[in-house]
Order: C-alpha cells, then sequence, then structure tokens
C-alpha cells in the first residue's frame, strides 16, 4: 500500500531524505528561475492571447502540483512557447480575444487537457506520444518558432494584425503597414536587438573575460530582466503611453485566483481535439527536457507518472486562473544548471512568482508590450532550425515528406492541422512501406550453410525450388501481396515444384496473413507444387501449432533452411 | 504502344483469339446467367431502394464496359446485395426515398465511385484495399447479411419499416406489427420456405437421383425464376394487389436510358466518404472472387487494371440510369460452372439483359415485392457465418477485437461506422503492437553459435555483456520504447560494461529510430558502457554507412551475434 502511494506521490520519496544541503541548492536554484520567470511569464501569456497575469497564475500551482506527482527533480512546467501558440490557435476559433469568454475557454481546455493527461497516464498510455516521430516533432517545432515570432511583429511594429498561419499574419501585417507606431517601433526593434546581442555577443565576450560559465549563464539570463527594467523605465520617464506605446497597464494585485472553467458540452466538444494535440504535443516536449535532464544523473522517468503530473499541473491550472502549461525547455534547464536538486525547487520557485504577483505587478504597469514580444521573439527563433529537412532527405524521402508537410502545413494552415498531417503522413507511409515488404528470392553460398539474395550474392539454387525470404512480419496489410509475389514466381515457371519460405524475419503472422498461406498452399497443391516453411520463430510456431493449417500444408517445416534446402532437393 | 493499349483493354487479347467453341460456350453461360440475374437484378435495386428497372439497367452497360476493361475472365458485375445496401444507407442519410433526387444522386454515387476506382487504377493505389483484414471483411459481410435480411422483412410481411441498423429496424418493425397484411405474408413466407428448401432439401435430393452436379445446379438456380412466376401468376389471378399484396407494378419498357448524374459539389461532398467505403467494399469483394475464379484456370489477375474495370463499369452506371456495381460472387461462380470462356459471356448476358428490358417488362407487373424479398433473404443468409469469431478468438485476440467491433458496430450503427471502425481498429492495435515490440535478453546456446531467448532456453551469459534482440523494425512507434527497455536494463545492473543489440529481425531503421540509436549510444557513454551492433541486413546497414551514428558509436557491428559475443568478452 506504501508502495503504491509512493509511486503515484513521488514526493513521499524524496521528501523524506531532504536534508539542508539540498535545501540550499534548491533556493539557490528557485531564485534565479523566478526572476527569469518573471518576463517569460507574461510573454506568454501573451501570446496565449490572454492578460499577463494569468502567464504568472499558470506558473504557480501547477508547479506545486508537478512538483507532489512528477518523476523529474528538475523539470520546471509553466506555459511555454508552442502550447501558448496552440492555445491562442484553438481559442481564437472560437471565442473572440479579449472578451471574459475567452479566459474561461482557456481554463477549459487547460482542464480537459488535464483530466485527458490524467487519463493517459493512469490508463498507461503514453505510448500515444510515440506516433509523433522525431522528424515531425522537430518540423513542427520550426514550423511554430516561425509562426510565434512573426504573430508577436504587430507587438513590435504597434499595429494590429491577426492570424494563426504564416500566410494570414504576413498578409494582416502587410495591410495595417502604415499604421506604425515609430516609438513603439524603436523600443522593439532595440529590444529585440539587445537581446539577440545578449545571446550572441555578450555570451562569448564574458567568457572570453575569463568569467566562468556559471556567472556567465546567470548574467545573460538576466537579459531580458534587464530589458524590462529598462523599457519599462523609459516608458514611464517619457511618457511614451500617450504617445501610443502599447503598455501593460493595471495588473491585479493577487495570489492566484480559484477559478471554475465553464463545463459547456457545446465548449467541451470544440476544444476535445485541441485539448488532445496539447496534451500530446505538451507531453513530448516535457518528457524529452526530463529524460535528458535525468540521464545526466542517471535518474530514472517514469512516462506514465509524467503525464499523471502534467495532468494535475494542468487541472491546477484550470482552477487558478491559468492556461494549458507543460514542463519547459528553456526554465528546466536553468533549473538544473542553477542546482535544483528535488522538486522542491519548483514550489520555491512557485512562492517567488506569489510574492510578484501580490508585490511586482505595479512596478510593470509601463512595461511595453513590444518588450514582451521582443523576449519570446529571441526564445523561440532560437528553436528555429531547418537542418531536420536535410537531415531526413539524406536518410529517408519518407521522414522527409513526413517533416515537409508538418512544416509547410503548419506555417499555411496552422499548427493543428500541421502536427496532424505530420502524424497522419508518417503512419501511413509506414503502414505503406509494410504493406510492399522487401522479399529477396535466396539461394546458398557455395560452401556454407548460409542463404542470401540471389541478386546480391553468387548463390547456387535448384531450378525446381524456388525460396523467398519476407523481410517483415506478415498481416492483413501485405498478406495479398505476399500471394501475389509467389503466384507472379511460380506461375512464369513450370519446373517449379517447391516453394520455401524462409521465415527468420517474421515476427508475427496475424488471421489474415495465416489465411493468406492456406490460400497460398490450397493454389499451390493445385499447380502440383508443394509449400515449406523454414526458421519459424518460436512465438509464431506456437500460434500455428494450434491451426489446422499445419495439418493442411502440402510440405514440411524445417527448423533451419539449409535442411529445408537439403531435404527437399532431395525429393526432386 | 501497342503493348500499352492491351494492358489497359485486355479485350485486345482475348479477342484476337476468340474462335467458334468459346462462342458456344460463352453464350450458353450468357443464358443461364441472364435467367439468374432478372430476378436478383429487380431484388437488389429494391434493396437499394430504387426502381425494379435501376437493377436491370445496371447489369447492362456495367458488364459491357467491364469485359473491356477487366482481366477476370469469368467475372460478372452488377449489382450485389452489400453494395446496394450501402448505397441505401449513403442515400437514406441525404434524400428521401423514392424520390427523383434520390435516383440522382444514386447516379452521383455510382459515378463518383467509378471515378474513385478508376483513379486507383491508374495511379496503383490499389494496395489500399489491403488494409481491410480478412477477420474485418468476414464480420462485415455477416452484420450486412443480417441487416441485409432484417430490411426485407417489412416486404415479406407488408408493413412499413425503416432504418440501416438492426435496432432502428427491429424497432421500426414491432412498431408496424398490427398493420400485417397477411396475404403478403403468406406469400412471402411460403416464397422464402421454398427457397430454403431448393437449396437445403431438393439440391440433396436430385444429387441423390443421380442428376449429375451440373443439371442440378442449373435447376437449384431457376429456384428464384420459379417463385417469381409462381406468385406473380398467383397475384394476377386471385387479383391480389387489390387486397394490399404490393407489387412492382409499371417498368418502362426501355433500353437503359441515358442518365446525367447530379454534379452538385454539396452532394458529392456528402457522397465522398460513402463513395470510397463503396469502392474499397466492391473492389474486395469482386477482386476475391475473381482470384478464386482465376486460380483454378492457373489465370492471372492484374488488381490494378480490375480497378479500371470497375471503374468503368460504374461510371457506365452512372450514365445509364443504374447504381454501383461490382463483380458479384454467385453471378460469377454461376457463369464460371456454366462455362463462361471470356468476357463476352458478359457482352452476351448484356444482351440478353437487355432483351429482357425492353420486352419482358409487362410480365411481371403482378410479382409481388415480397418474392423478391424472399430471393434476398435466401442469397444473404448464406453470406452470414459467425465461426470467424471463434476462428479469431483461438488465435489471435487483436483480430477478434476488430471482428467484434465490425459485427456490433454494423449492427448497431451502420455499415459506414462499422467498417471504418473495423479498419481503424485493426491499424490502431497493428501499430499498437508493433510499438512494443517483442525484445528478448539472448544468450548462447551451449556447444553451438546460436543465441537464444535466456527465459526460454538454458543458454551461457556474461555478467558485464548483454545482447538484446528486437523482434520488430524499428521506427518512430517503438524508438523510445527501445531507448526505456535499454536503460531500464542497464540502469538496475552496475557491472554491465557491454550492451549488444542483435539486429537480425530488424527490416528497417527509421530517422526516429537512428536519433534514440545515437541517444543511447550517448547515454550508455556516459555510463561508461559501450554499445555493439550484431547482425545488422544489408539494406539496413547500406543506409546507416551514410551516417555519422557509425563513426560516434562507442562499439562496434559484428557479423554475426557469435563473433560479437567473442570479441566483446575477450575485451572485457
Amino acid at each position: 500500500m506504501s508502495m503504491t502511494l509512493s509511486n503515484y506521490l513521488p514526493v513521499l520519496t524524496w521528501g523524506r531524505q531532504y536534508d539542508r544541503s539540498a535545501l540550499s541548492n534548491d533556493l539557490m536554484a528557485a531564485l534565479i528561475v523566478t526572476i527569469m520567470l518573471i518576463p517569460q511569464s507574461l510573454a506568454y501569456a501573451l501570446l496565449a492571447g490572454l492578460p499577463p497575469e494569468a502567464g504568472l497564475y499558470a506558473s504557480i500551482v501547477p508547479i506545486i502540483l508537478y512538483s507532489m506527482f512528477g518523476t523529474s527533480r528538475a523539470l520546471a512546467v509553466g506555459p511555454v512557447a508552442v502550447v501558448s501558440l496552440m492555445t491562442a490557435a484553438a481559442l481564437s476559433n472560437i471565442v473572440e480575444q479579449g472578451t471574459m469568454g475567452y479566459a474561461v475557454a482557456a481554463l477549459s481546455l487547460a482542464g480537459l487537457s488535464g483530466v485527458m493527461l490524467l487519463a493517459m497516464g493512469l490508463f498507461r498510455l503514453g505510448f500515444i506520444a510515440n506516433f509523433l516521430s522525431h522528424p515531425v516533432i522537430a518540423g513542427f517545432i520550426t514550423a511554430s518558432g516561425i509562426i510565434i515570432a512573426a504573430s508577436q511583429l504587430k507587438h513590435i511594429f504597434g499595429v494590429d494584425a491577426h492570424g494563426h498561419n504564416l500566410l494570414d499574419l504576413v498578409l494582416s501585417l502587410a495591410a495595417h503597414l502604415s499604421d506604425i507606431n515609430w516609438i513603439t517601433a524603436v523600443i522593439g526593434v532595440l529590444a529585440t536587438g539587445f537581446l539577440f546581442w545578449v545571446r550572441k555577443g555578450l555570451k562569448p565576450m564574458l567568457e572570453g573575460l575569463g568569467l566562468g560559465e556559471t556567472l556567465t549563464g546567470v548574467l545573460v539570463k538576466t537579459g531580458p530582466v534587464a530589458v524590462v527594467v529598462l523599457t519599462t523605465f523609459a516608458v514611464w520617464v517619457f511618457g511614451l503611453a500617450d504617445r501610443g506605446v502599447k503598455i501593460v497597464g493595471e495588473v491585479p494585485q493577487s495570489l492566484p485566483p480559484f477559478t471554475i472553467p465553464s463545463f459547456s458540452p457545446d465548449l467541451l466538444g470544440q476544444l476535445l481535439l485541441p485539448a488532445f494535440l496539447i496534451s500530446i504535443i505538451g507531453f513530448v516536449e516535457s518528457i524529452s527536457v526530463a529524460q535528458t535532464l535525468a540521464a545526466k544523473k542517471r535518474q530514472r522517468i517514469d512516462p506514465d507518472q509524467e503525464l499523471i503530473g502534467l495532468g494535475a499541473a494542468n487541472i491546477g491550472a484550470s482552477l487558478t486562473g491559468g492556461f494549458p502549461v507543460t514542463g519547459g525547455f528553456s526554465r528546466s534547464v536553468v533549473n538544473f544548471d542553477a542546482g535544483a536538486e528535488t522538486p522542491a525547487a519548483g514550489a520555491f520557485t512557485a512562492v517567488g512568482l506569489a510574492i510578484a504577483a501580490l508585490a511586482l505587478t505595479p512596478l510593470i504597469y509601463f512595461l511595453p508590450k513590444a518588450t514582451l514580444a521582443a523576449t519570446i521573439i529571441v526564445a523561440v527563433l532560437s528553436l528555429v532550425d531547418f537542418s531536420i529537412l536535410k537531415r531526413s532527405w539524406d536518410y529517408s524521402k519518407a521522414d522527409f515528406a513526413a517533416v515537409l508537410v508538418t512544416i509547410l502545413l503548419t506555417l499555411i494552415v496552422g499548427v493543428e492541422i500541421g502536427v496532424s498531417a505530420g502524424v497522419g503522413l508518417s503512419i501511413l507511409l509506414h503502414l505503406y512501406k509494410s504493406s510492399k515488404p522487401h522479399v529477396a528470392e535466396v539461394g546458398q553460398v557455395p560452401g556454407t550453410e548460409h542463404y542470401r539474395n540471389i541478386l546480391r550474392h553468387v548463390v547456387i539454387t535448384e531450378p525446381s525450388v524456388v525460396t523467398l525470404r519476407v523481410d517483415e512480419s506478415l498481416y492483413f496489410a501485405n498478406a495479398r501481396f505476399l500471394e501475389d509475389k509467389v503466384y507472379n514466381r511460380v506461375a512464369g515457371d513450370k519446373e517449379i515444384r517447391h516453394v520455401i519460405l524462409q521465415c527468420s524475419a517474421i515476427n508475427e503472422i496475424d488471421l489474415s496473413a495465416l489465411e493468406s498461406l492456406e490460400m497460398i498452399n490450397n493454389r499451390l497443391h493445385e499447380m502440383d507444387v508443394k509449400l515449406h516453411l523454414s526458421e519459424v520463430k518460436g512465438p509464431v510456431m506456437d500460434r500455428l501449432k494450434e491451426q489446422h493449417f499445419l495439418q493442411e500444408m502440402t510440405g514440411e517445416i524445417f527448423l533451419t533452411q539449409y535442411e529445408a534446402a537439403k531435404t527437399v532437393s532431395e525429393k526432386t
């Protein structure tokens, strides 16, 4: 019982061994992450189309819940770029941005996603995420990064623009180009430029000065905070808000409120697919980060328990004024690098953010939205990486097709269609390949007991015996293909008296394939040709044993292909 | 050029060798099939919800077109039970039965299905049909047979009833039970009983009298014609039509008319999915019959050309007052048994039916609908066969699940949902299985070079070396699963210094799996464990060669597992 409980509540395991050294490390990490998270949380709320405080709220209770249920020691849960973009895309189709209904729908989306994650964890359905192939994920992240960056340009230039794909965004921006607010544009471009310089210029410079990796890292991470402080100060001092620079404005001073998502069946129905996609994408992003960090310390991540942790975090977000959250890459890496030892670091971060929400919000009244947009743009452009196109092109055209479709459809149509099409296409291509498996006619390598492809090797064959090796499990999608292959080979050659199927690569034979084998056996029998099997695997043989196919088979089953060929040749 | 043309027009091949003996055999077969087809065509039109003449029209031009483009020598194309049921199910959702729009929608459905079949043939997409597994087809045919039989009970009892699944039909019948027309019921029950007796009682009796198989067969096939003649005569003589017995009534005396299907985008959009399902189901039914008959004479069927033949037939049906058609089992077997040698037999059948449509339609004015319903019921109940449930249960629970879902959903919800769910579930279960492949830890069988599962055999292992054999191709759906397997095995055992992956059953490694292998290699490296591969297949190795994974690999690649184990053991 206690075993089971601590399985579902990992906090019971690490909590017992918690000591002072872990405490001080966790506190230090929490401080650094808190400073980094304040602008990031505000910015991702903006990206999701929500008021800035939603970003803070989404980072408080979810972190605490994850720290109780999750298995990763260093994962930091909260709003992340791609999930925020998907949230905006999902909600904008249903309710108008800026309305009360929009914020409530965001709660419902988080709650629905939380319930789905929890259910997947409890029913051990985490394997579903495996159907997102690596290339599809890489393509999706790259395309999303571009869309996110494009969506923030309106804030940088102080214009109105809308759209959830690149085409709409670009057209909308072009249409509003004449409305540019030049002061906003100056702030936006300078902030963006500064943040890029911090990453690309300052970092190598500080390292060149011999400041050490950790200190450099901390200084670089404070870049966004510096921009926030500087631009807020500038807007306040010069009264730029009165000259058209859009600011964050009044943010309530409050702990996360208790909120109730809408349970309208109509709304939930419309959110079903987006919530599912957000759950899967969020889970994949989170588990990759968690596993990368865990491997560095030889810790184990339990994917099903991770689903439970993320599910709890999202349900928490839906009850406390947040929106969908997941384990973020940059914040988790910062947490890990800053020395976080246990999930308690996350809880301390939550406390830090709660203090910020209570006490610091008046300070960001004059924070320009352009600054937040700049932090988003710089963060997401580091995700954009087209090298997956070349890599997949070189390795496998099927993978390339899946990446290309994912990128193009995400950019042109939108995130939901993009990732769904990528997953669908990779599954279809996989099924297509296995529906036309490689079938080799094999012969004996002289002087050995080995049998190899007659097209690749110099081998000995017998005119009355054909041996075919199928390099794939036999199942419904390729059962008829095998029938065709055998008939085509035998129909053209009157000398053939024996067909041997070498089954060394056949890991499974389903009922359709069994019926095809029976059919092959019967039709070959009508042509006076015997069917034999060789090298049938243990588990496959176990199943076949019970079937009358074995009694009806005109030929025999041999342990090795060599034995099969020898016995059959002697008979002819 | 001539080669290509005769590929697409098989008539050019067999037409050149046509002689008098083939002609007389084809004429005889055509006569028998024509007599059998007249009641059958009328009955299937009734089943599809169309006027009786549509059944005749659907059997004339389509047969001729198939005989020019199809590759099967004996296949008889026309309305068949399951496709007629699917037609009724598809159209009833959209337009009201009995209206002009209904008949026009049937033309559109046939045309759309024809275009799809043609396109699949030209683009060589016939493999799509392979995703209908044998058990799903068996389950679907059985469930459809039951629904068809149930749908005809209203004609047998002379009541009104509607519905396209068993539940609706039974409820609707029950609600109208008090409206039974007793004269109709007597005709219906007697006709059904007689037809059953012809199949089950007369046939053995005639064989017992030593009448020979062919003659018995012909007599049994004339059973439906006899019932048609007798009941029509009875209705006429006793004036039963005035006493509430529903009759076929006036049927135009006409050759198939030239008709134009509706091209309304709205209608076509709604028909898209039904047309696709009808195309696939029809193709599967047709190709199975064609291949069974071809194998008996060692002829070849070209699946892609069959698609073209069926596509042409359906387009023909849509232009001549018909509805969706395909190659039918019973009519093709009769054609084959009656001695048809070439597709010309089909053309002669078309002529026979055209004469019937022109001259014989007044004779069926008094034909009771109950008689047609009886012929349908007796025909489809022979399709009902629940043995697939036991067979699949015994062999594979995944196949059983697919059959059960297909049967239940077809009966309860309807044909389209039933077959789609069956296909979807079998694909999902296949993907699920391959996402959690069998991974065996193997050891050396003493005194041999063979390596077997340590759980199944007494084998020799080395504490510092772990060899894992994955019995599945590595692709995105199982890439992370493999990572987990390896980490779990290594994390628990500090002695391990080498991991060997025996790749003998790996037919493919996609990009996701390659990246997982790189990840495994890196993480094992961090744990000071080397990764080796053994028995990598030729095509897999060809691809890996180009990749930097091979340079980064901490271990080596060995041709055989024996060599790998020997080399690695010597190092430790």
